[in-house]
Formats: structure tokens, sequence, C-alpha cells
């Protein structure tokens, strides 16, 4: 028997669209309860999101710098296991940074930071301190996701050619016409946002999902940015030409003027021996397609996939899994590694996105951002 | 704020499928949670699923009568509010029967009962006690099935003609060379499924689907039963021709033999102004059918559905929902109903499928039994 | 080298329908060309279409006895090799009737006739003759249901246990709003189309689209035929519960009132070890679906596929086949008996639908008219 | 009534894939017959393809020029209207000069030649002789093409901002484990295809595709070209990034080596108000992308279609139309221009790609190379 973890929140008050989404996912399988929260720098907004998740108002803090200090000050049995941070993506970093150094285990949405530097930071600091640190690229939860990763991982592909991963949205020009249609224009706002509007929303979870796969990091690329909505400060479609260690190349955009497209996050990886496509709107299979004409529909829920794959999925084939199933999924591994951390046993290796792989994004990031404002040439990545 | 519900259980004891999704629903929007169950016919097994939910030993019990008995005597703050019973299908009735009597409101599985003359009895019962009673005809919940309803309620459809319900499974040929691909053996025994196998689990969903959309009832139905698989005492496949009441014709069918097939139930509605086609598998789509060959399809999450679409959506547009979505949603409007009773209030009109629901398919089945023994000829409607 | 043949036509004058696909499907391999017809009954218009496609005026003829009795009386290096019909439903056996007599290969548009009398009339007549007689059931033309008939002929999925197979359109409903959307109201009327309007059409496409892929012949049915359109003076929807000789089960339906549906003629085969699906609407490829949650994707052009299959591709993979290459397909094979016949050898085994496909159809229609007049009940196949 | 226009070939010998595509695609209307070839370099070949198509021996020819001179020699009424090219690339050119000059009517496959100074040589000799010469960038001839064309152009999708066009196909993956995988070895050999095997034979058609919708023409690209087939002595993949004249961008990519993929064209055109999706290997449908979350499928063969698409369609709704038919359709207009021209009135403004066309897509395959072999750099659209 498992006793349920104590999870605090930071962000995720009134109107937040991927703090209740976290809440969800962090408890749908029964393996941990909310117990505190600094919902927002507003005190009296944190309170009320406090009130509606009927937690002790002793829990529910103004400020994060607050919450770190005073759980971590609550006895072992008492205080909270771990944190998930939600907030906009500049707060990630002194959040995060702030509950490491207060001896709290991290949950945290993705892009990790707004800069390099700063995601190398945290870097440091989990590895100084031993805790654990996963990030929410939720993708990587969804059973035909890890099927296709072990597929490319035990050579099922051959060597590996060509990636084409797109992810297009068009909710930049639908909420002209009807503004409820925006999620969360802050992401048009640099100094909340960071340096990029589209890649680092978007972007990011493109080339997590390719590396979670194939396990093929960015050697160079290419990039090209664009603004085509007047009231952004920032990039609203970004493409990339890419070159990974190892020869394959590829292509990997994101967009948010894409006009009618929902959220698409497609992959596409040729072998030399199969191709793979999945598709994150029709997340339950996984194309497999033999190079001489035959197309192999795979779906959650069987027990021919892999173990990762088919324990993944949470109801039997032709019960579709859905977003927050993938993203409980994540947070179900990260409480394997919370478990052994809190309990002072060796953290297992578990299949969870890492600190390392927020580095790796903002890394990638930051590739991007060099090469479109450096006359769009070929940029070796950053480290 | 609203107090969290105290749940019990019947069934969903070690192995059980539906059980656990069951439990998820109920808790996954943090409106309830288990605080008591008899979880299995033995009880030690019941014993040990209460330990994994971490309950008060006190409140496991080890017969549904005892829970019914015991819960009852406890005070109004402390007791179940409501009871949600997961056995087999021939233990249906006597569970909810137990349960209304002893004061507790209930959500039950499907088929509600193992024959009309139980339903009918359940039906006064619930009239008699005022309890609430939902029927987890779960398909319901999807948000685009909530769409297709109102689209033909508010009669953007025109006339409903015809009307072609699907509902193909394979898992009986499956099983034969992967055992592990079985849901549930017992389906094939009568004495714990009842009288019908297939068209008892997947033809009461169709005609609940058809029904609950349309708001038609059949008025009366050919139907031929095929037993294809050895070891099947009941019906493995089912079909249907069928007369709605106003003059509406349709095909409705349900199999397990359909190798390959795995849970897809599809409707097609025709109208004089337009078509619509929904499918399980894809549930987040609703295809509309211009009868001048435009076909066009919505999506769930976006704000020009209908308001209970809408809201039905966990996410906004391209996260998909799935399946456990569905079935909390069912939960969800049942304890608008829950809460109203214990606080003694009016029972507000919602949408869950009622007693009312249960009667009507237990009618359907007795009627398409009755046509196939009696020389499958074209048999009204049993009332 | 083959010498062109030439080819005879009755019907398809201006504005016809299906005039124009014949003369195209039959010419596009350049095995025949048109050098004869007696286009309409109104020699006026017969003459016109004639001029249009530049045929010599003395092969135009203002009746098709004439052209009969004419074109028999030319030297057997000049006079026609065959005859193309496509009068509407009633003419068909008059005209073949007349052409068998005369002595001319005979190549007819479906249903056959418009009685099962007249079919087995036909079928002796083409018995004493020796002639060759091809019906144009053109889906049996498509490369994909080539393979599956091979697949279920050569056992690969098993036993077959159960088919479904749908042909909705819903053109009578599109065509009120819009009247170009029509496509033959003369099919409306028992005059001309004989006693069916829906079934005759489409139903008997169906029949023999499973017969061809299955080798299944209908052992009793039961149908319901409804008339929705009020114009209307036959039926425009009809459903039949199917038993087949051998044991195996199914749905066929047809249908004219299915709002928004152009044209999907699909079939579902489940056996003992595979299921299969093809769609009209998206011909090039076949699903073949593992009873273990595996869907197998084959496509036409692909030389994996059988050898009827691949031949009847008239590109490779990847450059779709149409509507008019599978009707052509139709015609190519009939070449090879109308070679054989006029060269005065024996006439090989074809792979085209025949005067027996022909009766059969008939005896399915008349089966299921005698079904829906007789209080819908079950129905032994007429013989 | 129109009479046949008299066809030359040059090309299109035994074995040949695109020779009898164009044959059967250039007669399939009844409005050309062949009369003429030089089929083959190798005479006894020609003269075999010659018997076969059962022409007259005098007509078939060992050599272009002699077939460009003597048909030239001929009498009006009985010389050729027109030829069609269908050699390798690197013949276009001296093949087509040649019949230009010799006074007539061109239709030759594509890419035009393979250098873009050879392009614009034959533009000024079209120019100069007054000659008609149509491309066969065949996918503009679908249906649903030229509706998108006409959606683009009449500002339906509002100002276009990004477009992303794909061309992967895998057959150099498939042939090596199965050779008759192959479309023409040629492809790889530089001296028969030109500088370029991927770009020149998928990318050029890809590009025509835009600016055949869009009528946008490229501004800058940025290129990168590689080789994964070892024995291949060009590019068997080639990606682009794209920045087009007024403002749009985008991502343009083909293959060779994309395991599993036959012939998969696709094109999404991203406008302020609209996106629309096509896909070439389900080419009957249009999917118009509403930017709040609607999808509407058009489809082929209904008369709300623009003109040019409703006419392109050979057949109505639902009874699909396919690669022939749309190479068809070039054919056809071709033929408008081609019989003006003969009979000596002024060439109407057709619908079909020209010798502008052929200079375009070499001036993009060069930049293309340059940008490649520059360093890989952004690279100005060669004039």
């Amino acid at each position: 028997m498992k006793r349920k973890l104590r999870m605090g929140m930071v962000g995720g008050g009134p109107g937040a669209f991927i703090g209740p989404v976290h809440r969800i996912a962090a408890t749908m399988d029964g393996e941990a309860e909310i117990v505190a929260g600094a919902f927002s720098s507003d005190p009296a907004k944190s309170r009320q999101t406090g009130l509606d998740l009927q937690l002790d108002p002793s829990r529910v803090y103004g400020s994060y710098e607050d919450m770190a200090r005073k759980e971590a000050a609550l006895p072992p049995g008492k205080r909270i296991d771990f944190v998930s941070i939600v907030v906009p993506n500049c707060s990630h970093y002194p959040v995060a940074k702030a509950m490491l150094e207060a001896g709290h285990n991290v949950i945290c949405d993705k892009p990790m930071t707004v800069s390099l530097k700063q995601a190398k930071d945290l870097q440091r600091l989990v590895r100084k301190t031993g805790k654990v640190f996963a990030l929410t690229h939720n993708y990587t939860g969804y059973p035909m996701v890890k099927q296709a990763r072990h597929m490319c991982r035990k050579g099922e592909l051959g060597r590996i050619n060509k990636i084409v991963v797109e992810y297009p949205q068009g909710w930049m020009v639908g909420f002209i016409t009807n503004p409820s249609n925006a999620i969360g224009l802050w992401r048009m706002d640099p100094k909340v946002a960071g340096g990029s509007c589209c890649m680092g929303d978007l972007g990011t979870h493109a080339e997590n999902l390719v590396r979670y796969i194939t396990g093929l990091e960015i050697d160079e690329l290419c990039a090209e940015l664009s603004t085509f909505v007047k009231i952004n400060k920032l990039e609203d479609d970004g493409m990339c030409l890419v070159k990974y260690k190892g020869g394959a190349k590829g292509i990997l955009y994101a967009s948010q003027i894409s006009a009618g497209e929902e959220n698409p996050l497609n992959i596409n990886v040729y072998g030399t021996k199969l191709g793979l496509r999945w598709e994150q709107e029709n997340p339950n299979y996984l194309q497999v397609k033999d190079p001489c004409g035959k197309v192999i529909r795979l779906s959650k829920g069987n027990d021919y996939l892999c173990k990762e794959a088919y324990q993944a999925g949470r109801l039997i084939w032709g019960h579709p899994d859905g977003f927050i199933g993938a993203f409980a999924n994540v947070y179900r591994e990260a409480y394997k590694a919370v478990r052994a951390e809190v309990d002072g046993k060796k953290v297992p290796k578990c299949d969870f996105p890492t600190v390392d792989d927020g580095v790796m994004g903002m890394a990638f990031l930051e590739t991007v951002l060099a090469s479109n404002t450096s006359g769009r040439k070929w940029t070796k990545m950053k480290r």
C-alpha cells in the first residue's frame, strides 16, 4: 500500500489553463493529493483557489518564497513531497530554484526556463541537491509515443535518415475574430514568455519528442522565424532545417498562424527499414510504414506493444486514452523517483523528462534564435 | 466551495476491468472520494482492495448487504452519499435494490438488470424512495455526442428518416489465439451475464445512444442472433432491423466476432436536412453531412458548440479527451442530483442516463430475444 | 499485335450519364473503337450522337432492332464484334435478346433485367447462342476488390462468419434543394426502372460485390423497404438481414436518402482469422484487420498483391486509379472472351460478371421484394 | 464536331512508365489519336512499339530528328498536329527544340530541361515560333487543385502567410529489398537525369503546385540536399525553407528515401481567413479549415465548385477520378490551344502549364542546387 504523496503547487490560480490539467493529471491515479499552494502572486486569488480546493488555509501561501520556506520547516510527515510549478515561462527558473534550494522535489511545466544559462543553473542545482526534477513534456506520456521510442531504440527502423516533425497551431488567426479562441496572450509578451512565443511553446515540444523517440540530438540547424500577427511582440511561426548527430536530417516546424489547425503535433521518422508516423490529435495509433507499401496501424492497449507502451495505456484497446492520461503518465513516472527520494532510497532510472531535457530544450531554443538573428545561417547547437 | 461526496463501491475488486474505470471517473474532478466498499464477495479480497485504496478498514465490507445496512446506520455527516455498483450484470438488481431500500443513492453499471421485470421493479423503487439512480451509459458523456443530440433535438437535421448504429467488436476471435485479449469470459455465461452476451453488453449501448441523440424510441424490430464461438453459451453477434416511433427506420447491430474490430461504436443519423456521423474510437469529432456534398467536421473544445458539448470537453480543442473523461461526465452530472438529494433539495433535471433508460434498455433486449426465438419475426417493443 | 475490336452501342445519347462512362472505359486501353450505334429511340438524337462521335452515318441507327439486323448482315471483317447496352433498366432485356439472337456479343449495364424470368431467358439464350455476355458490375474491376477476393478464396480469412455491406447514397435529399444533384429521376418510375429503385440500382451491386469477393450465395433474407421521398413511386431505402449458404450471416443495405452520402459502397468481411474492409470512395486501399489489433493497409500497384489485383492497377502505387479504370477492367476482361468468340476459339474463363451473375442479382432483387411485401418475413432465395 | 488531333510521340518505347500514361491521357476523351512516333533511340524497339500501337510503319521513325523533319514535310491534313515528348530529362531540350523548329506543337514531360539556360532557350523559341508548348505538370489537372487555386485567387483565404508542401516518396528504400519497386534507376544518373534526382523529379512538381494554386513566386530559399542511398550519384532528399514574393513563407520538401511513403504530394496553404489542405493520394477531396475549428471537406463532382473544378471532374460525386483523369485534363486544355494554332486562329488563354512554368521550375531547381553548394545559404531565386 502506497501512501498518497503530498503535492504543492505554484501557479494555477483563477483562469489558468494548464494548472487544472496538472491537478487532474497529478491525482487521477490516486497517488497524490494537493495539500499546499501559492496559486497566484495576488494573495487574495491564491487564497480563493485554496478555498476552492478545500485546502487547509495555513498551507495556502501568498508567495512562492513563503511556501518554499514554510513547507520546508514542516515535519517530514507533513510537508509537501514535491511541488508542481505551473507559472508562466519567465517564472519557472526563480520558483524552481527556490524550491530546490529549500529542499523540495520539483515537477515543472515547460519550457523549463527562458535562457540556456538559467537551464544550466537548474541542472547544476539539481545535481547538487539530489532532488527530483521532472519536466512535463507531456506528449512523451502517450502509449504510442513510447512504442515509437521502443521501435527506434531497438533498431526496428534500421538507421534513421529523416525526421519530419510538425506542430502547426492556428489559434492566433482564430482569436482575431473570436477572442475566446486564444490560449494565453501572455505568450506574445517577451517579459512573461521569454525570448520566444511559438518556438518556446511548441518548438521545444517538437524537439523533445524527436529526441525522446529517436534518441538523436541536434548537431546544427538553420532557422527562420516570422511574426505575422501584428500585436505579437515575438515570433508566431518558426521553421528549421535540422542536421542530427550521426547524419540524420530533417525538418522541425511550429506555428501559431496556421489557420484552422488545432493542435497537431505530428512526427514522421524514416529509417532504412521502416517509417513511422504518430499524430497527437489521433494519439492512440501508430502507423508503421513498410518500405514496400504496407502501412500497419498499431493501437494502444494491445499486448503486442512493448511493456512501456502497454502499461501507459490506461484502458484496453478501443477505449481512447486522451491528453490527460498521457500527462498523468509523466506524473506517475515522476512519483517513482519522488517516493525514492523522500524515502531516502536511490532514485531509480525513470521514464520522465528531466532537467537535462530542459537544458537541451533551451539549447535548441537559443540556437534557433541565434540562427535567425545571425542572418538565418546554419548554426551549431549551443551547449 | 463544494464538499467532496463520499462514495461507496460494490464490486471492483482485484482483476476487475470496469471497477478502476469507475474509481478514476468518479474522482478525477475532485468532487468525490471513495470511503467505503464491498469490493468482492470474497471478504479477503474485499479487504485487500480496501487496503490498496487506503480506506478505513471499518468501512470495508464482506457483503453488499452488510454495507447497505451499516452505512445507512452511520450519521449523515459520515455515511456514503452514493454507491457505485460495478458487479457483473446478474447482480446489479439485488445490489441496487438493497442500496435503494437502505436509503442510498445509486450509480450503476449497465446493462441495468437481466430482465425487464427487474428493471421495472427498480424503476418503481426509485420513484418510491426518491433516491438518485444513474446508469453509466458512458458514451453519452462524450462532448460530440452531446452536440449530435443538440442538433437532432433542435431540428437541424430536419425529420430523421434513417439511423444506422454499429457496434462490432472482435475480441472473441482474437482471444482464441491470444487469451489475454479477452475482456471477461463471464459474459459468455448466462448465470452471470443474463440471457444475452453481445446484445446485453453492446446492443444496449447502441440502443441508448440512438435514443440519447435522437430522442426516438423503437416501435418494433426484427432480430437475428448468432453464436459463432463454440464455448459461448450465449449469442456473440446480433443484428436488428428497426422501426422507430414516428416513422424513422434503421439498422442496429453489435458483434463480438468481427475480427480485428476493437471498440467502434459508430452512429449515422440521416435527416431531411443533414446527416451526422460519430465514431467512438475517434470521439472528439462529429461529421455533419450536407446533402449537397460537403462534410463539416466539428471538434470538441470549440465555443461554437452547444453549451452541453462545450462544457463536457475537459480541455480545449486539439487536446484529445478520452473514454474516461466521458465516463467522468456521467458522474459529474449525477453528482448534481446526488448533492441536491443529500441536501434535501429538489433534484434538478440533469443530463445522465436514469433508471428509465435502464427500463428501455431491458425492454429492447427482451424484444430482441423474443424476436429471435419466435421465428425471427418483427416484434413490437415490449413495455 | 491485336486488332481493335469494333464496338456498337445502344443508348448513351445526349444527356446520358452512364453512356459516356462506357465509351471511355471501352476504349481507354486502345483495344476497341466505337463504329456503330443506336444511341436514342429518337432517330434525330441518335444521329447527333453519331456525328459527335464521328461515326459513319450508315452505321448510326434509329432503332436497336435495325442495328441488330443490319450489323449482322455486314461482312465479318466489318460488322461489330460486340454491342454495349446502356439503356434504362426496362430495356436491357429486349435489347440484349435482340442482339444475342442476331448473333452479337453483348456487354450490358446492370441491373440485367427487371425480372428473374427475363434474366433466366437471357441465361438460356446465352447458353444456346454461345455468345459472350458481360454484365458491368464495374466495382468488381477495382484492384483491391480483386485482392479481397483472392484473400477470401485462398482461405486467408479462415471461415467467413459475418459480412456487412453498405451502400448509402443521399442524392434524393440533395436534389430537393438542388435539382442538378439528381442522377436520373427515371429511377423513380416503375415503367422505366422496373419494380425497384434503390435495391435494383444499388442493392444488386452490393449483392454482387459480396458474392464476387467471398463466393457466398444468399440462402435466405429478411428485407425492409421504405419510401421517404414523396414523388418516388418506388423504394428509396432498403435493408436486409441475410443468411448465406454455409452459415455466414450479415447485413446488406442500400439507400438514396442518406443525407450527405455520395457513393460509399463499403464492405466488411469477418472471418475466423482476419477481417477485411474496402471502401469504394477510397478504392486504392484494402484494410486487413488482424484479430489482435493490427490493421494492415494494402495499396494497389504493389507487387505483393495477387496477380489479378496487380494487373488491374493501371499505374504503380501512389498514383490513384479511379472509377473509370475499374470499369475499363471489366471491359478488358470481356474482350478476351469476345476476341476468342469472334475468332471461333474456345472462350476462356475470364474475370468479368456474366449472365449468371445477372440471374443471381435478379433472384436477389425478387427475393427482397417478396420478403418486403409478404409481411417482411425471412424468405428463401428464389431460384 | 471536332476532328481527332493527330498525335506524335517521342519516347515511350518498351518498358517505359510514363509513355503509356501519356498515351491513355491523350486519347481517353476521344480528341486525339496517335499516328506517328519515334519511340526509342533503338530503331528496332521503336518499330516494335509502332506495331503494338498499330501505326502505319511509314510514320514510325528511328530518330526524333527524322520524325521532326519528315512529319513537317507531310501535307497539313496528314501530318501530326502535336508531339508528346516522354524521353528522360536530359533529352527534353534537344527533342523539344527540334520539334519546335520543325514547326510542331509540343506537349512535354517535366522537368522541362536540365538547366535554366536550356529552359530560357525553349521559352525564346516558343515565343518566336508561336507554337503551343504544354508541360505536363499533371497534378494541376486534378479538380480539387483547381478549386484550391480558385479559392486562393479569389481571396477566400485572405492574405496567404504560410505554405507547407510535402512530397516524400520511399521507393529508394523499398527497391533495395524489392528491385521491382524502383521507378527508373536512370533518375540516379546525372548523365540522364541532369543535375538533380529528387528535386528535379519531385521538387519541381511541388514548386509548380504551389505557384499554380497560390500564384506566389519564390523570392529566396535555403536548401539542404542529401544522398542517403549509396549507389545514387545525385541527391535523394531535399528540403527548403522558402520566402515568397509578398511575404508568405513556407517549407518545400521532397524525398525518395522516406520509407513507406508512396506518392503523397500534399499541400497546406494558410491564409488570414482560411487554411486549405489537398492530398494527391486522396485527390477527390479538399479540406477547407476554418480558423475557429471547423474543417469542411469539399469533394469533386459537386456543382458548388468553381467552373474549372467542376468541369475537370470526369464523373459525378462519389465516383473517384484518378491520376490519369487529371493527366488527361492537361491534355484536354492543351488541345484547345493546339486546335487554334493548327487552324491559324489566335491561341486562347488556356489552363495548362506552359514553357514559362518550365522556366520557373528550372530557376527553382538551379536556385536549390546553388543554395546547397554555396554553404546552404539563403539564395535569391535565379531569373
